[in-house]
């Protein structure tokens, strides 16, 4: 957890005062910058310090042996790991023999913030060095929105008392050592120096370096040149080792006098191409980037913001650091996934090798629905990822003994590795998820062009799976048992509510699409009886209800079982994982994540009003949030069973997450699924948005804080603007041709001519329901404390 | 399997005439010879050609680090595994100038037998060389019975033809290459050579290795002697290197001419004792060995077998193959327990590295109950061992959250050694089989001294678990949730039966055994509310029933599930678990193993006859056997519901197991508890005896092709001899005071005056129960077939 107040509020920057050491590896991933495609994370420019170095390309990964200590049928043999690669962020500077080095000397002034609003990380340090030079440095980084092999650094020095001579040493570092992970099991693999060099080279302000890893067998280039404005004396030279390429810029320079170095960076990877091919490919990016240059780069950077920020922007007010916390959210939202281009969306996104790069449900489930508002075109990228590894998805599923497609817990290639079975090849949801995800993005976009190619046949495949994993028991119910639902502290449960409402959901959109284009199922082999049994197996859906409780049971004997004595577990105990074996868990009342809550969230349709509030005051007292893929489903629920105080905590939560390291782990990288949970809470939550039958509906409230509540979603090809403020809400139609929403239930018809506005209903909740002791979200009661705290810490944000 | 007529049906040796290299290792396997301390692999004298060199020191074990894709709080780092012990069985012979090897020249004859009344085995070859010389070659070997750290052999060569020069080469090696074990997860680790050397020494016909494991930190010594008799000439040298003691003895030898060499062999190890000490200690066992001498240690072991035969011997008339080979199963059940004192019971024995060496629940379930009416002191010993592991139990109890004991699922030392904790950690049950076996001892030797050393803290410490595992629910009832019972094609259920009814009966046990010693009690930290509070949690204990169906479920929802699809599985996907996802077979109706049918065994008394016959014809249809651990309880429930042709079927199954490697995997060492269950099927199947509350009840009933069984019984100090015809049986005290038995429930006393003989009542049974497809135990239609073919296969034995 960040315990210094580290950032000030400001509505477009996220801007660190000082520099604090201790938590260095948590603001490299709250300052990294991506593309979806390359990502660096936020290292000082000079290298060291460093809490994690890291360089990442989207899918570039090394292959390890994944053991057991004893094997079962189907375990993978084999894991992915994302790798850190060549290092092309490093500028070190050498201040008359000595080298610049935070540790060292005095840092007189230190400040970074990342740009929101023109998508770069800037730097400037004052620093005396301990022979008593002062000089002003100061950098500029971005990673290229639109050239999405291209990062760029502007680099300056300038000494302030006494003349200097200063070496700037712009570097292409391969194989750097990397600390270990910790035994966390949520960090990653941390491999050997695992890049093979095949070329290097260096000459005039310009080097390469291409390597190959020794296992997955990719190869990846990086290039890098130099614009360099400096005194006429300033004098260039070139060194290239297998690992290192180094440019190498002297200067003598005058109080007054700068020297000025713009890099620019080109990656470059591939699984076939060979060495000449990738060499060629990264100097031709590298080329562009010349081309564009530092000004064009910077210009266009901020042109696509503006574009993104016009679509997706969220404004708050009455919560200046929600308000910032949310525009971060979104900008780590849109760095994650908008360069992908059919390449997966890992956890952490480019920021960090936690959970080992690999891309899980959270994407589907928590990340997609923000993009296909915001971004359409992201997710459609991301589905088409999934398309691409149906494949292995299918293999997979032979293996397990079913038909379809069983789509990987986590990978990076599309191949399942996982070594935990219970948590992973049974948690068959995230096929649902998945199947989910498509037709959300369908009736936001009405894609037919995606429908037909991907969606289809990814709805066909999940549903084929359904429908040979579930089976009609006597009484003629389709029942699916021994699966793991969301909630990782129960597993192998039979009926897990969640679980069968999204395979129902999947089986019966599966059935409709395929009716809707017979031609292309035919293709993929559908026939009417096959349609006809997904539409059975959906009707006859199994869902438990305990009749004695009165609420719907996570699964069959959920609610018969022991709750978790809370009483006894103290504060130290969390995550329970890490400090209780599964048995105890699994067989316990007592919920990691919100499941059957998320499950309200996604299948609403399937819950009267009174069995949402029933269901939400059960499970409250028995979840206790050892996951950041909670809080935002539970301010979502908490909203729209009128807890909008609560919903507003939990907001809080997941929106402050990253930023202020409540889960102890964005050193690793940070939490894209949980950022997205910002804006979920925010626009589903308070906005009270669903897509359903490829419309939209809204049911905004607000807590008392906010004041007034606005965002932009795109929909259909069009842009709407919604404002709620306490009493009414107002739409409007920013672009396209007029379009029918829902205001709680009620049709409206929006066009471009002008807002219609709408009362807010008064909504009767009931008591705010109680959380395991100790875990209740912090109450945010007063919005102009500064700084986010322990969660159950008294002293608050 | 072993597809050669491998043995002659003999009563009391296990013969081979043949040699079959291709079955090489698994008659090393039966043909082991150990006592419970030191066990020897059936390897040939010469060491090559060998299926897997073998030599064993109980509780002799290397440690080994479990790794894990993901670990979980409470995973064992650490895992222990037998270890193949410095070789002192090597006689390498070379007959001028050839080395005997059965690789080359020509083998005339070659026949081994185990002989079962002197506790030998036998070894006579006529070999020729490939130069034409013709020797007979003949070995006794024995593992003392009578001094356990003893091995001897006797070695003798003898030309035919023509005169030759002999070299035998006598050794003690360590460190062997041991070849790759393969991966089936039922094979152990193969860890690299890993004694290091302390001290090689020889001089004259001695000579002595020490060495240590370099992890777990164990010192082991071996030591050997000779005794000589040969020509004249004959010349002895020695040898010695750090892995390698040689004693050389040279002779000319004419036709007619014999060299003998007797061979003693001593070992001993220990954690805590010096060099110099264990160097002492072997010595003195090899001189004690010495003053024995051959024809002494000969002599006593022939004493020690006619002791056990006299007390434990099973006579069969009408199947000559069923009577050897349960005289082959008693022999090894002696040779795994009888010195062992207070160490475990391997699964394997002493007879391969199989399952690393570890012992499970098999001991106290199935090998215990045999020892326990034939030869107690061993069942004695076995579970003092149980007792001394109690911290390492506590120690585990605690870090699973519980209290009293939870005793490891496979271990040598004490430790948790599993890495799999869905079938081991949730498999509690094993507590409650320990408590079941001290009952089951106390009852049958009312072994006063036992009870209050051992039996009440275990019964204490187990009943302590099982109060802190289960909870009682709002209705009252006492329930057991998350736990795996014995059948491992389910896992993580809620109220298995077998589970609840033993820890009822561990509950209550408990609670009885301390009132009875409240001094004990009150030093282990009982108190009245606690014996209380076991006492109400077994009689509230919750026993589910299947009202629809009209039988015990297995456990809460197990008839809920899908039958597994037998149709479509084929026989080459048996076992199931190495061809289909555990996530698969736990869902579904498939039972590995009996289950709830071992419940019907263990816990009779829960269940009507009624219920056990409906019960075993709804289990019998699911359960494929896919474990040792079955056919012989099956066998044990078939003939109490009357369906005697099919008990005997399983009878045969679990008595050929390992004679005819059923299993396919006697390579790595028999199986003493399926052994074991050959016993069991005979006196508890077909004998029905029970010791239930202290007293010994029979129900006998033979099948068809067994004219008459008569079995012996040790019971509370005193011999029974029970014999049992189509008809009638007759009850003999051998020995000792008048003693109460039950018959059909009918009390009859027995005194040493004569026998009591009674009719067998009939019953009347339903239709024979089906299996799954291709799952049916063998019909043993023709006992004069000479031998078992492939389970299925009509080719009979």
């Amino acid at each position: 957890m960040i315990q210094h107040p580290c950032f000030t509020i400001e509505d477009w920057n996220i801007h660190e005062k000082e520099l604090h050491l201790d938590v260095l590896a948590q603001t490299e991933s709250i300052f990294a910058l991506s593309n979806g495609h390359l990502g660096l994370r936020g290292n000082l420019d000079e290298g060291e310090p460093f809490g994690l170095p890291g360089t990442y390309l989207n899918s570039f990964y090394e292959q390890r042996p994944l053991p057991y200590a004893e094997t079962g049928y189907g375990d993978p043999k084999s894991g992915q790991t994302v790798i850190n690669v060549t290092n092309g962020k490093i500028m070190r500077l050498l201040v008359d023999d000595e080298p610049f080095d935070v540790r060292y000397g005095r840092v007189q002034r230190h400040e970074r913030a990342l740009d929101l609003r023109n998508g770069v990380l800037r730097r400037t340090v004052c620093w005396t060095s301990p022979v008593g030079r002062t000089v002003n440095i100061s950098s500029v980084r971005l990673v290229s929105f639109t050239q999405r092999a291209v990062a760029a650094i502007s680099y300056e020095v300038e000494p302030l008392d006494a003349p200097v001579r200063v070496v700037v040493q712009s570097e292409l570092v391969a194989n750097e050592t990397i600390p270990d992970m910790g035994k966390d099991p949520r960090g990653g693999a941390v491999l050997p120096s695992s890049l093979e060099c095949e070329e290097h080279q260096a000459e005039g302000t310009s080097g390469l370096l291409i390597h190959h890893t020794r296992v997955s067998g990719l190869r990846v280039g990086a290039a890098m040149d130099h614009r360099i404005e400096g005194p006429s004396e300033t004098v260039v030279e070139s060194q290239h080792t297998p690992d290192v390429v180094r440019i190498v810029i002297t200067a003598p320079l005058q109080p007054g006098q700068r020297l000025r170095v713009v890099k620019f960076l080109a990656y470059g990877w591939s699984s076939q191409r060979s060495r000449p091919a990738i060499h060629d490919q990264v100097m031709a990016a590298l080329s562009l980037a010349r081309f564009t240059g530092w000004e064009g780069l910077l210009a266009n950077q901020r042109a696509y913001l503006d574009m993104f920020w016009g679509h997706g922007d969220v404004e708050i007010e009455g919560d200046p650091q929600i308000q910032q916390a949310v525009r971060f959210a979104l900008f780590h939202i849109l760095q994650a996934g908008c360069r992908g281009e059919q390449r997966p969306i890992p956890a952490k996104g480019l920021t960090g090798p936690g959970y080992d790069g690999h891309t899980f449900w959270d994407t589907e489930t928590f990340v997609l629905p923000a993009m296909t508002l915001t971004f359409p075109h992201a997710a459609a990228d991301a589905l088409r990822w999934r398309h691409s590894i149906l494949d292995q998805a299918r293999a997979r599923a032979r293996l397990l003994g079913l038909r379809g497609a069983a789509f990987p817990w986590r990978t990076i290639h599309g191949e399942e590795s996982s070594g935990y079975w219970p948590a992973s090849t049974a948690a068959f949801h995230m096929n649902a998820d998945i199947a989910y995800a498509v037709t959300q993005y369908i009736g936001a976009t009405e894609d037919r062009a995606f429908e037909q190619e991907v969606g289809l046949e990814l709805l066909v495949e999940t549903a084929r799976l359904w429908h040979s994993l579930g089976y009609q028991n006597a009484d003629g119910s389709f029942r699916i048992d021994g699966v793991t639902g969301p909630d990782e502290y129960s597993a192998l449960v039979d009926n897990n509510v969640y679980t069968n409402l999204m395979a129902q959901h999947n089986l019966s959109t599966a059935a409709e699409t395929a009716r809707r284009y017979p031609e292309v199922a035919r293709v993929l082999g559908v026939d009417a009886a096959e349609i006809e049994g997904w539409q059975k197996a959906a009707e006859r859906m199994f869902i438990p209800y305990d009749q004695r409780l009165g609420v719907t049971p996570q699964d069959d004997t959920f609610t018969e079982h022991e709750v978790w004595d809370f009483t006894t577990t103290t504060p130290e105990q969390y995550p329970l994982f890490r400090n209780f074996p599964y048995y105890d868990l699994y067989r316990k009342q007592v919920v990691k994540q919100a499941d059957l809550i998320l499950a309200m969230h996604l299948r609403g349709d399937a819950f009267t009003p009174e069995q949402k509030a029933r269901n939400f005051a059960y499970y409250e007292p028995l979840t206790v949030r050892d996951s950041s893929l909670s809080a935002a489903t539970q301010a979502v629920i908490a909203a729209e069973v009128g807890q909008l105080e609560l919903a507003y905590d939990y907001l809080s939560e997941a929106t402050f997450m990253d930023l202020y390291d409540l889960e102890h782990n964005v050193r690793d990288g940070i939490h894209i699924a949980s950022l997205a949970g910002a804006w979920t809470a925010l626009v589903m939550g308070f906005g009270g948005a669903r897509i359903q039958g490829g419309a939209l509906s809204f049911a905004p409230r607000l807590p008392e804080q906010i004041k007034r509540l606005a965002f932009q979603v795109v929909f259909q090809s069009r842009c709407l603007r919604i404002e709620v403020t306490a009493q009414e809400v107002s739409y409007r139609l920013l672009s396209g041709s007029p379009l029918r929403v829902r205001h709680y239930g009620n049709e409206l018809s929006l066009t471009i001519t002008g807002a219609v506005t709408r009362p807010i209903p008064p909504i009767q909740a009931g008591l705010r329901p109680t959380q395991p002791p100790g875990r209740a979200p912090v109450a945010r009661s007063s919005p102009t404390n500064k700084r986010r705290r322990h969660r159950g810490d008294p002293i608050l944000f």
